[in-house]
């Protein structure tokens, strides 16, 4: 497929590179352009403009944040991009600019849908990523190959776009909670004298199997949170984006305040910069340890 | 080996059967003696008192809580067991209690292993039991062949038995975690019209692999919560005893708080009985669905 | 003074009210003109435009939130305002639109001042509003005669106008936190038997003096919700502001975040246009009651 | 009145002082019997036992916790006091002892009344406590003049007993509550760069007048915990106290579950015997203050 691609950080350039590799054509666009160098070898198209990405089959877009996005994504960008494009945005953003985005597309006759991953920079080198994808069928059927290249599985969420978000938004709300109870588990394990290793052997080999318990549950028992796998920066984000995903449906979800409140302290504590992981040291600061 | 074993509920129970069958010699003794019959079946030696039991190679019990282990493991009875004796508790019980056991049964020459183990009813019938022990390590020694007739391994944990119990309560505590982490996901996808079991898809077949996300996650998504496997109402007092385990080494445990006043909030509605993923219609109450 | 006042709600009429009879001359004007016509009968200027009412020695504004207020006050606006005016927001707006509002401002030469008051319109008609002010010192100077005809005391807490905002917010957190524990205490007794209005009697008649305990704790034991004097929606605001003003200093609040879940809850059970004290039957209905 | 005294701390021989003053005959018994010396030379009568002053027309109360009641209100004690005779229990203690001691006496022909008190040692010395009495009408009716010799005022509150107990520890949960929002907000302000004292100025001249506010805030204002008024570690029981009362109408009090964390974590961090107000530095640690 004839492809745009905007954003070209650890995420994207993986991405970038995979759908390259399954044959794709790429033109790709950064904010700072050094960082499409190293696609070029492999056959990426560097262009000057958003706008010059906005064309072809699709456009595909891995940005930082809600403010990156709005940076980018103008009115008349959308207002001179070819009818029928598909816009694939497959950052983590808020439901409220999804449902924005969807409307605006919509209104100048553009396809928007959501594809939210899940992994991290390594599995999207691997093209192993989890893609949560919402929006209309028919315009997710026709890049289902470019997600086939980068994704090992695709799931279809809903009809809405916003939908893949709140999905995406959810699952990382569990993961920022199962990270806080490893950590408060460390505390009240600590205070009694048990290795945290010698927990999570036991967990991970019964109930808690999976990636999550095991990788950041070692970081804890290690108390080794650096280099960060995700930042707890990022992480409060996200739970900050949970949170205001669940208030527009007045939802409450009072764990994800809790962690909210940790992460805060994680910052307040100069380790916004570390792995979210750092959950379990401010769970044990907390106890005087 | 020669063993008494109190506490014939559905555990003790199916733990006696599987120790027979491992061609162990069991005396029994229950509370409703009327349990224990189906075991004579299968080469039980009923006993008429705790005392009897209390004989032998090693004891095991089995029993509800905090309360009826009180009403069981008297001064006297210690007193007139035979040195050396190892009574070896299984039950789930407050950090308090063990410790307080441990003293008392040290202080008469006897032997204190405690085991609690994981796995429900099904599980322990299967003689597949994750069991965690500590104590001194010989007399885990001598009993292991038992542990192994029950269970499928045994983690050791540490020399003081009271860490046992800590590590099943931060076990459960780490599960009643999730599954109201996973009513607070499913409060908020329903706010969006997202299908709860479309989520658990994407997360059971990504980062959370394995029986807890999908058992509770299925049934939060399809809104049963009878059978329960597991009660609200135990789970409550787990989690009790889980923060009171953590205040008595001056830990917090923020999550933990949480689960509680929403399990509270489960068993002022009338579903102390119902399976805790119940949880799951305590959030989404609140969000006034 | 020569005044211009912008906003007349039923905070704002009352004000605009009093500055008349202390014999200043007021423009003013409102999106909806209607609101205005009482006031010319005490006097008042009706004027077009808000640029109109940005002239004279000072003008004053109260607008609802951040978003009516970033609709009338415009980067023209400013531009063509007269160099040296002291703008007087009275409004209760977020930290950070308070801080960008003081950079804007300094950066035309006008002065801004943040003079949120504590009050209700029937504080407000009585002109006995407490006026919290910060900003330029001499800028509050000039204003001080405009504050004594509405207010009975004005108390000043910094040169940063946003210092005025913060000082309001956490007010008005401590005043949801005290409803909220009201409301949670009488979940309590009614489960005894105890009547509100007894344990009321005894906690203001001796450690909790005053008309916050007094009023919201009246209407909780009568649980009469309706007229509201300060809505759950409101509320809800006002401590989101308050959790975002902490957040931008990583400050973790754990009793708003409490808070802000009880009042998203009322507003999920249709309650948000109640009297915030409906966090009563928050508090009543986890309880069962 | 001929009266028996047990219990002879800060509050108990302030109370008796009081007592005797009034012209009461009182009988002191207190387990280290040096406490009670001071109280001879204003007319008191040591005696050797509890039993001793199990005698008369009243016996009160005024023991640390439930378990030092426990330790003196045995059943033997209760088994050989007179007939009629009323025991005025003053402590605060849990409401589960308050109904067990309750059913304990009226089985044995006693009354039982609990009146547990507001106010400290200061206001007990000057015989200005506020008495919080519930429990047979007529024995409260019988024992008015001693009350009325160490209190400003009595409050009855009910039939059972237990029902005073509630509106004390809900009173305390008050407390507490109060004095958590105002460490949260001096975090808040602090990071701001507002005095606390300006803040309290405000708050204390207009919504929130009285002694809670005024008193422990300026304890947090000066970052001043010592000497201590009320501990954090006795705040903590009586939280702890209030969780269990309300657990046992299955209400769940989640300000009180913030509280006990924050308590936990003062404890945690060697605070425990310095005022409560020290929850103020909790919260600005939180906040890397």
């Amino acid at each position: 497929m004839d492809i745009g691609f905007i954003g070209l950080g650890e995420m994207g350039a993986a991405m970038v590179a995979n759908m390259l590799k399954a044959g794709h054509s790429v033109r790709v666009w950064n904010r700072s352009p050094d960082k499409a160098q190293p696609l070029v070898e492999l056959g990426a198209q560097i262009v000057g403009s958003p706008a010059e990405a906005f064309t072809g089959d699709a456009v595909f877009s891995m940005l930082a944040d809600d403010a990156a996005l709005r940076d980018v994504i103008s009115a008349p960008l959308l207002e001179h991009a070819p009818r029928g494009l598909i816009h694939v945005n497959m950052a983590t953003i808020s439901v409220a600019l999804a449902e924005e985005l969807a409307t605006a597309h919509a209104g100048r006759g553009l396809n928007y849908v959501a594809a939210p991953v899940m992994g991290r920079p390594d599995v999207a080198a691997a093209a192993k990523l989890t893609i949560v994808a919402a929006g209309p069928a028919e315009a997710i059927d026709r890049v289902q190959l470019v997600f086939d290249s980068i994704g090992q599985k695709t799931w279809r969420i809903g009809s809405l776009p916003q939908q893949a978000n709140v999905v995406k938004l959810a699952a990382n709300f569990m993961l920022a909670s199962a990270v806080e109870s490893l950590g408060e588990a460390s505390a009240l394990l600590g205070g009694h004298g048990v290795a945290m290793q010698d927990f999570l052997d036991v967990i991970t080999n019964s109930v808690f199997p999976g990636p999550v318990y095991q990788g950041y549950g070692k970081m804890i028992a290690e108390q080794r949170y650096e280099p960060a796998l995700f930042k707890a920066r990022l992480g409060l984000k996200d739970v900050r984006l949970a949170l205001a995903a669940a208030e527009s449906v007045s939802t409450p979800l009072p764990v994800a305040s809790v962690v909210r409140d940790s992460l805060i302290e994680a910052v307040a504590h100069g380790d916004g910069e570390k792995d979210f992981a750092v959950l379990g040291q401010v769970a044990s600061r907390r106890a005087g340890r």
